[in-house]
Order: structure tokens, then C-alpha cells, then sequence
């Protein structure tokens, strides 16, 4: 009945309004106000699900949606999820479930070699690779071994002085992460990028700044740079940024976000120039690359690096297999012990698919990103803010309120940003389903 | 055919060894070394799942299973994980999908009124519940939100000078938690505990440790109290631990991970007297209550407290919704971004079994833990370390191989701590397919 129920929900789902129409505080007036006493069938429960559900639903997987990022999934993503799920294990360390961290291993290292990442970062080289839920958790990984690593040269007591680096485009995720990690807000350097340089970080404006700074007596920690900005798609220069943090001892973490899926096409791969570098580099499976919500990618060169800072070794967790140091415990790369089997799904979709049909799924999504920008060059009430690098068109219109009119409309769902001062419609494709006719639609 | 694979899986589980037997690195030789270009057939990837995966998994679901504590799984959890992972929505904010913000509202505090919390923790009155994902997520999250709200009354140099408190049976997580908030380990007070006194943690003993940190020009900020600890379920007195942290205006976080669910029985509602003066309460219905992994609830007093923390608000995130201020942001709840859709899983299993089914389910837990107690009692070769709290046994054995020879025999699974220097077998009952026999067995 639920296979069903889900069948039915994609087959209807260009009849619901992309954006949900409901108004706040909807659902509390619809149910009970405490939990039943007696069980309910299944029936009782689905019916309320289409009812009061449904309607509150936005719909990240309809070939209408265009916001924020994809969050594309897949019939293999989804199996995957529900075969995790099935076996439910903790795979906390590896005794508690030794195919949960080795297929992760497996995986980690096929995607890596996928993307053309160097040995260095792969297991079968000296790093690894490790699943996450979120960007969010892979830079708060990464930026706390990074504050650890600098403190243990300069000494603890220095944690106000550490400084961390991105550009104005730099995802919120870093600021959040730096909050979370116990650094000085003070000390986040958002460098100003410009419209005219497609809002790249330069590495110019990053050894000014940072000179700055070591002269002020702080000491500069991390640099997040970025491939595919939230706003804009920006492609930071990660070769020459890399040249720069390398002088001051620093940690450069690449956050491919979205965009990182894309390098597994030789024609993108030029944007992770420099990427033998950086100490780290993470992509969420889970937004453009058909593997259910949540899926992170994190390889690093040097795992030891994060395990110093997250490790634990209680007495009730101790092992013959974890004494004996010939096994990873992922426990100890990762915010969190417990964790999902998260590896077996993004399996499903490499061995469902292949990495030929992966390639072209991505860059049919280009093509109509292409398509869409050359309509609205076509158009002079439009205007393109800056050119498309992936699948994400940036468009400028004179009228603020066409966005909201559209939205409201229930026929598409788009997002904005403003960057420069300039409001700007964001058009991401990339929801499975989405074909030609929806972009025309769409525009 | 994945629910057929997955229905055979639970069918033939007793035939697996509850522990894999697997030796580490046994994958890779089993797996290509790439991933495939072309697509392979579900048969084959199922045939792999079959042959490599499964020996290589350790059965948490397995009737035989009684280690750590229990991860236990259902049919309504399962279906509400498979109905989130179909609508693959990403609830970061209310606009984004207002009925994942919405029924997380109901379905926590239908939990909140079943477990007896104060409406000061539901958001029918003034506070409020989330779902994290586990544990680690949100002591984390409440131990940067005290961290905060004491750093903005003596100034963020102090960073250094705060001191958070547990008992030597307090959950890694905290420890873990610290670290990743940029506390000082050394600031860390695991106050002794004693098998006299059940290991919990006594008030007098965090008086005077406090006492001697404020004499020392140390600033008190946290505790996290436990109602059931890992090692032997023991229970801290939180009244009275409340008493002593009010005094010194700290934080207290009632840590419920595992027995939190017991106390949707009245008769093991004592265990939470005092809950009222606390900031902060959790415990994970992935453990001991039928929801599957991820789904830990927190239920805080004041959720500004969080947000103050943890809120972010770039350009591309604006919404009216949010900027009206009328609706819930929970990305602002908690580490990540990104949140999968939980609720739903948790509201299935609440619907789908109803109040008194849930209770029973744990009564029989903890019927079959007092029955292996009572087996363990009438054996002089083993002696009970603890008395039981909930449905887990702590069982003393001259012989400290025995554990290692029954887990490497496949037959059971269970783990081992220690205790005032006791080497000590856990054996936790809650395993959602365990019955009594299985029990008798294990002994």
C-alpha cells in the first residue's frame, strides 16, 4: 500500500502546487491534539497523509522545481534507502556492522576516482572518504580539526585569535560552523568578490586580507572555497588560493556542494584544478546525483587529522577489531557515533546507473539550463547576471514581484538572491523528472 | 523485489551469526575496484548483497540480539522511513515544506504529554520540540547554546574558563560534544560514582566540585544529568542535581537517550521528578522505541536559546514566512541545514500502535530483562553488578572469555563495560523480535 501510495504521489504530482499554498499553523488545527490510545489502520493513516499532508508538501521532486538546489533522487537512491533502512544497523564502528564501513570505503573510493580526485585522498591511497548528512556537518568536521591543529602549535588559550576565510558567496554553512566550533564571529573574513570577475575569490584579495590579519597579531586557521556558489554557481580558483593558505600553514576545504557532481564529466574537472592542494573536498550525493536526502561526500588527505578531534574510546564501545587499529571506526570522523548505512544507497545508484548514464543524466541538465538561458537572452526584459557554469541560469528581471506572481502560481517553483545590489531569479535544474517541455513551461 | 529481499532478510536472520564473523578488509577483494560504466541488473546487485554484504553485517535487528543498547526497528517505522525517502523533501525551513516543520510541532508534543513533560517544553506552551538526529547532535546543540548564553554575560575570552560537569558515567557524546564547541577538555568534571549508590550522580559531590572550580576563577556551565546511563541504566537524580545548578544560573540537560521511552509508563515516571527545572531534555525513539535510525527527540525550555546559537539568514533563504516571524525555522534548531523528513516516522509509529500497545511493548522488554535477572540470580557462578532500572541486565562472571567465546559462537550478541573496576556483561533487551525463548536461549 505505501509503494502504492508513493507511485500514485509521483504520478499526481504536477497536479499539486509545486510551492505549498498552506498558511502557517495549517496542520495543528487538522489533527488531534494528543497521540491515540488504541492503534489506527493504515488506511486511516494514508487517507490523512493525502489529506492534510500533501497539501503542505513542497514538491523537491517535481519536474516543475527549480529553487534552491535539486535534491534529485532516484528509483535507485530511493531502493537504497529503504534497504538501509531494512537492515537497520548502527554502523558506529566497524565491529557493529564491518560491511556498513567497508562498503563505505568501496564507494567512497570508486566516487572519488569517478571525480579524478588524486590517490591521496582515496583510501587506497593514504586518506579516505567518508559519508555525512550535510555540508553542514563536513565543514564543522573539517574546520574543528583545523582549529585543533593550529592550537595545538600555537596553544589553546589562542582560540579568539584563529581567523577563517571564504568569500561574500561562501555558503552560510561556514559562518554556522565556526559559531558551533567556538571561533570568533569577528574573525570570519566574508572577502568581497564582484559581478565583474564572476564573483570568483581572488587569490589576491585573499593574501591582502590575511596579511592583514597576521600583522593585526591574529592567525589565520581555514579557507573554505568553493565550487558552485548558492547565489551564482561562482568557481573559486582553488590552485591559486591553494598557493596562498600553503604559505601560512592553513586548511583549504573545497565545498563542491552542488557543483561537485558535475566533475565526474571530464569537461567540468578543470574547475577542480589545484585540488591535490587542499586537505579536503565534499559534494552532496544528495543534490545533484539521484541519491536521497542525506548523502555528503567527505574525503580528506589526512583522516588522522579529524580523528584526533572526534575520537572517543569508552570503555562499553572497546573491541578486539578497534584495538587492533586495522579498522576504521567512522564513529571517529563524524560529529555524531551513531550512523545510518547511508553507503549502500549511493552503491545502488553508481551500479544501477554506471558513470556513462550518470554523466549524461547531468548533462542533459546543463542542456536545459543552456536552453533556458538562451530563451531569456532572447528577451530583452531579461537579463543574464552572470554566464551559466552548470545547470543553474541567474536571471535579472525589472519587476521584483514576478518572482512571487510565479511562485504563487503553484506552476513552478524558482528562488532569488541578491548579489551586487541585484536581485536575481535563480533557475536550477536538475529534479529527476524534469524535462524540456517543463523548462518551456517554465519560461 | 527489494521488499521480498528485505521480508527473506528478516526471515532467515536467526540463521546469520547475530555478530559478523567477517575478518577486516574481507570487501574490497570482494568488489571491482571502479564502478561499472554501464548499468548492472537489480539481480545482480541483490545476488552482491546477498553473498558480500549480509555476511558482513551485524544483526541489530536479530531477536538475538542484546548488545549496546537496542536499535529497534518496526513495520510503521519502517514504512514512515520509506514514505519520507518518497517525498524526499528537505525541510531546512517552513517554506520549504510547511507540513515537516507542522507535524513535527504535533507529533513532539503528543510525545512530549505522553512522556509527562511540562507544557514549559511543548509548543503549546512556551517551549518546544525537535527531532536531531542523534544524541551527540543535541547535547551538542544545547551545550553551544549554554556555552553562549554564559559567554554573553562574562565575554567570550572566557571561552577557557567554563566548566561543564557529568558524572564518570556520562555518555562520550558529552565529552565528544565539548571538544566539537571548543571547550576545554581539562574543563571537563567526570565526578566519581559508586556501586553503593547505584552509580548516580550525587548533588553534594557536584557542590562541592563546582565550589572548588568557582574558588578556582572557573565559571560552571553545563551539566548533563542521565536517566539511564550506558554502562548500568543508572538514573541521576535530577531534582535535586536542579537544585545545585540553579544556584550557579547553569544549563542542565537530562540526557534519556536510552530509558526516556520507559517513561511513557506512569510507573517509571518517577525516574524524571525534578524535570520541570531542567533547560533541556532528550532521548532517541531509534533506540527503544520502534522508530528506525535517525530520531533522537529534544524537547528545550527555551528554544531562543538555540536559535540564538545556531540561526542563520543569507539573502537566498529570505522568505516572507520567515521574515513574518509566525512560523518555525528548524534549520535554526540544530547543526545541519538539511533535515530529512523524521516526523513522519514517528507519528506512524505513535498511530499506528497507539499508546498502550507502545507501553506493553516495553513492559514485556523489560518483563524478559527481570526474567534473565532472576536466571543470572539462581547461578552462583555469576553475580548481578546492579539493580535493574530498566530492561537491561549488568552481570558479573569470573571468567572474562566468556563473553568473547559467546559472541564469536554467533548464537547471541552482547557487550561489556566496566564498573569500579568490574568487568561487566550487558545484556539489554528491546530488540523488536525478541521473545522469550530467546531470552532462555541466551542464558
Amino acid at each position: 500500500m505505501i509503494i502504492d501510495f508513493i507511485a500514485d504521489y509521483y504520478q499526481n504530482m504536477e497536479k499539486y502546487p509545486v510551492l505549498s499554498q498552506v498558511q502557517p499553523g495549517y496542520l495543528a488545527k487538522l489533527l488531534p491534539k494528543s497521540a491515540p490510545n488504541i492503534p489506527e489502520p493504515i488506511e486511516t493513516i494514508l487517507h490523512d497523509i493525502q489529506q492534510y499532508i500533501i497539501p503542505g508538501i513542497t514538491h523537491w521532486q517535481s519536474p516543475n522545481y527549480f529553487a534552491y538546489f535539486p535534491t534529485s533522487s532516484s528509483i535507485a537512491g530511493f531502493l537504497g534507502e529503504v534497504l538501509s533502512t531494512g537492515f537497520n544497523v548502527v554502523g558506529l564502528n566497524w565491529i557493529s556492522s564491518p560491511a556498513a564501513t567497508e562498503l563505505e570505503f568501496v564507494t567512497m573510493d570508486w566516487l572519488g576516482q569517478m571525480l579524478g580526485l588524486p590517490q591521496s585522498f582515496l583510501f587506497s591511497g593514504v586518506g579516505g572518504g567518508v559519508i555525512q548528512g550535510t555540508t553542514c556537518e563536513a565543514i564543522l568536521c573539517t574546520l574543528v580539526a583545523a582549529r585543533d591543529q593550529m592550537l595545538a602549535k600555537v596553544g589553546r588559550e589562542n582560540i579568539g585569535k584563529l581567523v577563517f576565510y571564504g568569500s561574500d558567496q561562501t555558503h552560510c554553512a561556514l559562518l554556522k560552523a565556526a559559531k558551533v566550533a567556538g571561533l570568533e564571529c569577528k574573525n570570519f573574513r566574508a572577502i568581497k568578490t564582484m559581478r565583474s570577475t564572476a564573483f570568483q575569490l581572488s587569490a589576491e584579495s585573499l593574501r591582502t586580507t590575511i596579511r592583514l590579519d597576521v600583522e593585526a597579531g591574529l592567525i589565520p586557521a581555514f579557507l573554505c572555497a568553493t565550487i558552485g556558489t548558492t547565489s551564482t554557481t561562482a568557481v573559486d580558483p582553488i590552485r591559486s588560493l591553494s598557493e596562498v593558505t600553503k604559505e601560512y600553514g592553513m586548511w583549504i576545504h573545497v565545498d563542491a556542494t552542488y557543483a561537485g557532481s558535475a566533475c565526474i564529466c571530464p569537461e567540468y574537472r578543470h574547475f577542480m584544478d589545484g585540488v591535490e592542494n587542499v586537505n579536503s573536498f565534499s559534494f552532496n550525493a544528495h543534490k545533484w546525483f539521484f541519491t536521497t536526502l542525506d548523502c555528503c561526500c567527505l574525503w580528506v588527505k589526512d583522516p588522522g587529522a579529524l580523528t584526533k578531534s572526534l575520537s572517543t574510546s569508552p570503555e562499553y564501545l572497546k573491541n578486539n577489531a578497534s584495538d587492533s587499529k586495522q579498522v576504521v571506526d567512522y564513529k571517529d570522523w563524524q560529529i555524531t557515533l551513531s550512523r545510518r548505512f547511508r553507503s549502500i544507497k549511493l552503491w545502488l545508484v553508481l551500479r544501477s546507473y554506471g558513470v556513462e548514464n550518470l554523466r549524461n543524466f547531468l548533462r542533459i541538465h546543463v542542456k536545459m539550463a543552456k536552453r533556458f538561458q538562451q530563451l531569456v537572452e532572447s528577451d530583452n526584459r531579461f537579463e543574464v547576471v552572470v554566464p551559466r557554469n552548470f545547470a543553474m541560469a541567474n536571471v535579472q528581471h525589472f519587476n521584483r514581484n514576478l518572482l512571487e506572481t510565479m511562485n504563487a502560481s503553484g506552476k513552478v517553483f524558482m528562488t532569488h538572491t541578491i548579489v551586487e545590489g541585484i536581485y536575481v531569479i535563480r533557475f536550477a535544474v536538475g529534479a529527476t523528472l524534469t524535462e524540456d517541455k517543463h523548462v518551456i513551461k517554465a519560461w
